[in-house]
């Protein structure tokens, strides 16, 4: 075993850490510590990175966009050659299955985001350009002046990765440089990614440290990081105790910061729909669930239905697919922890457990398939207390008593990033009137309403939203998949009132820089030049 | 005089407050108090707005734009009519000029706000739909789902206020229902104002709760105001203490704001324009400073230049100007007070009163035109406390000793709503490597850079940002100035993912719902209909 704990890559080389600490990774599926020992840097390290951070951001400022969207291109058709390591390395350190998931779902996923990135670049509509050519006053939006921290989380090691995921993505497509902070579940992976993406820059031609990483840092040590003035924002997708502390931590400090704090993603089936197609629902409900052994953010945690005759078959049903064994692992040990936790308070505060509810003995971290069922009008007199995150496969089944009932539980849920509502097909306009009585109480909670589907698995096209109001996200107006628009998160939108044209950025030119830049130009949206105006 | 305190406006009626105390408003020209009073509302006001802004949020959602857009240009042609009342009114509480000022600038600001508003509700475009046909999953911006709350400030009783401004218009042009929180300095502006909004929301058919007044709240009740969570959103412009009190408690409760908090808006003097035009610029900055008394958010409080022979000329022409007696009057008694302060706090670290620096003696609300000067390296030795806002017609002069120096100084500069800088313009290239170099250190600090103009005056186009990074805001993506773009702050990003054709938005239809609309379908910024996609 090495004992020289990796290093880290700060201000363009890769240099031992000033370590407060060391940790490693663990293998799941043994739950047995990996070789390799990596470093829990020092508050020095993170200082170190956000000022050479910030004079990357200023190096990046003139960058042209074909230098960035060919650095982002370039990256992915890296990680696409080195597809049989990354897999390798990540299915050590997560046990995810190397197929489907890691190599034909994920990686191509983190590949299509870069490629989507740099064409979101190379086009330049996101900006949102606007001139009004006659006083000479433009606008656009610009990246931020300094790095944009991202903390991964532990679900996604490709997709969601700090060095190589959608925010990594969408930080530096929107000009700015990038400071990873690892999940410390997979900070091998991360190191990989990390590589391969340096040695990409310096090809591309971006500033050294246009992108950086620690492993890991001491809690409160975080905290400073994200509200540090050279920080030019955070973006963080984690748990709501972690997320809520840094929230505080960089708001106080004015910083922006943009968080995926998880949530509930609640499930309605319609009576129409359970009487139609109750087993299917079941199956759809339990697959859901159980992908990534509950491990999503989208994850159903909440399944309401009524309390009639199909209602308690569909419960049966439901429960005869969460009697199986899991099929998966969780990532790490606090994973198994936190989940015992949140169905022992579940139960506290009154769910019933129909099945599982215990870590299954024996090597690595598996929790059995747990099905939790209470009441309407139990759950309503505790309702805050049942909307408890149980990260895994555990959902829990609310028996309505009443369609009033079922309305009544809409009202009490908080803010999520997706809600799913079912309803029957077969007779014209049933459950119609529910449905609209209950989407009009759950679309100003949810970030994504869905019909017939679960929440699980998103896909990374321009209209997909994972966002929502808080606590599932900081901010209602974001989103982190998504390209172009997730790319808003990390810009300024800044103006040039009566500049000089010889002095004004490219994207504001009275010439279309790119030829296919949509510009609001005169109040009207268009790809041509601006008329050369009243220009001094 | 009435001793009843005037009617706060609550979930559809004019009505008595649940009072904690009374206030009247005064008149600037003569320190006296106005007949009228009115009431500081109790929480149990603010929360009853609340609680009915938030039903009528969820009955405006069905809305067609067409109500929306009516209401606004309803609403703003009524402003027109009544326009000698309003001019008289605001006249009276604020002392600001009849002409040109409230009657000639600020009240058709206003109502060309309220059209343009009515014109991008109509259009659509600034929702920013996208529509994915293949896998169905569409998106756009929508309201919050709860009413937004406006703080309005004291310096525009027409074109900033909380029941007619900028704030007002983008709120409710996306879709929100509006808490006006009247300033205190004008209460009867901000009453008539309420008025006519209020008989026009009934005419245009939208719901009387979509517009709500209380007149004031004790600060610690503003703070539960925006925290509360039937709050969509709050939009204050103000003070920056106020501002980040508001802001904390707001964030904290994981609410949406958005500030505008101010700030110096520096003024870069390079050497060839002071060479080249020296009086003018002195005329320039004096006529930028004492405009409205000095009381505008876009105020230069800060002027650096070269110290040389040009730059001292610069500097006893300004005096020359400054010396002058003041033109206009401060809005209120807390301002006289807060100004002589911040020119003592200033003086306090080092800089030299030129001429002015004290409350001019008689009646009303008037402070001498103050002008301060100091060193680059003395303003550089305490750049921290030397950055505060002096509101009213007081500005810091700083005499660089070199460039470098200069640059410095810009390094030093916290973020700022604008900044400018003046160069030569005679000389091919004169002053522009420093001008580059400048440019690129204030950038990143400010909302909006000027060449060769005063940030005073900002044109409502399209194209404006009235915004930039913390302290000036609390968010550097965003503008209170600028249609379409101002309305985005009040949306939330929402998806239908799957969601059955009847039950879409008009503006995720297949057809586009204005005709004019742009929407991004499969990739492709459009105003055509989205092909029918693959919808089972």
């Amino acid at each position: 075993m090495n004992e020289t704990p990796a290093s880290i890559l700060v201000n363009g080389a890769w240099r031992p850490a000033r370590i407060v600490a060391t940790f490693s990774a663990f293998d799941p599926a043994t739950g047995l510590s990996l070789a390799e020992i990596y470093p829990v840097s020092s508050y020095e390290d993170a200082e170190e990175a956000l000022w050479a951070g910030r004079s990357a951001a200023r190096e990046m400022a003139p960058v042209s966009p074909s230098v960035l969207a060919g650095f982002l291109d370039v990256f992915a058709e890296a990680l696409l050659a080195a597809g049989d390591e990354l897999v390798e390395i990540a299915h050590r350190e997560t046990a995810l299955p190397k197929e489907p998931r890691l190599r034909s779902i994920e990686l191509p996923r983190t590949i299509s985001q870069l490629h989507q990135a740099a064409e979101a670049v190379r086009d330049g509509s996101w900006r949102q350009a606007a001139i009004d050519t006659k006083l000479n006053i433009r606008s656009v939006r610009e990246p931020l002046g300094g790095p944009v921290v991202v903390f991964g989380p532990s679900n996604f090691p490709f997709a969601f990765n700090a060095a190589a995921g959608g925010d990594f993505a969408a930080a530096l497509a929107a000009g700015n440089p990038v400071i990873a902070k690892a999940h410390p579940s997979h900070p091998g992976t991360t190191r990989k990614l990390a590589e391969i993406a340096f040695a990409c820059l310096e090809r591309a031609g971006l500033p050294p440290a246009a992108f950086q990483l620690v492993y890991h840092l001491a809690p409160a040590d975080g905290l400073r990081l994200v509200a540090h003035p050279a920080a030019g924002a955070t973006a963080f997708t984690g748990s709501r105790p972690s997320g809520l502390a840094l929230k505080k931590a960089a708001e106080e400090a004015g910083r922006p910061i943009y968080l995926e704090m998880s949530g509930l993603n609640p499930i309605f089936l319609l009576p129409g729909a359970i009487r139609e197609r109750s087993d299917a629902l079941a199956a759809e409900l339990f697959a859901s669930c159980s992908l990534g052994a509950g491990q999503f953010c989208t994850k159903p945690g909440l399944a309401v239905l009524c309390d009639d005759d199909a209602g308690r078959g569909f419960v049966a049903a439901a429960r005869n697919l969460f009697l199986s064994p899991p099929s998966g692992f969780l990532f790490n040990r606090s994973g198994l922890t936190s989940l015992k936790g949140a169905v022992e308070d579940l139960v506290c505060g009154g769910a019933e457990l129909r099945t599982g509810g215990k870590p299954v003995s024996g090597a690595g971290y598996r929790f059995e398939n747990t099905l939790m069922q209470i009441s309407g009008r139990d759950f309503l007199a505790k309702a805050q207390d049942l909307q408890r995150e149980a990260f895994g496969t555990a959902t829990l089944l609310v028996l309505a008593e009443s369609e009033d009932v079922l309305l009544r539980i809409a009202e009490a849920l908080e803010g999520t990033l997706g809600s799913a509502v079912y309803s029957g097909r077969r007779e014209e306009g049933e459950d119609e009137e529910l449905y609209r009585r209950l989407a009009a109480i759950l679309i100003p909670k949810t970030g994504r309403l869905l019909n017939d589907k679960m929440p699980t698995g998103l896909a990374v096209v321009p209209s997909m939203v994972h966002g929502g109001p808080f606590p599932a996200t900081g901010h209602p107006g974001f989103t982190s998949v998504g390209i172009p628009a997730s790319l808003l998160r990390f810009s300024a939108l800044r103006c040039y009132d009566n500049v000089r044209p010889d002095r004004l950025p490219p994207a504001l030119a009275d010439r279309n820089p790119t030829g296919c830049m949509w510009r609001l130009i005169d109040g009207e949206w268009t790809r041509a030049d601006a008329a050369a105006g009243v220009q001094r």
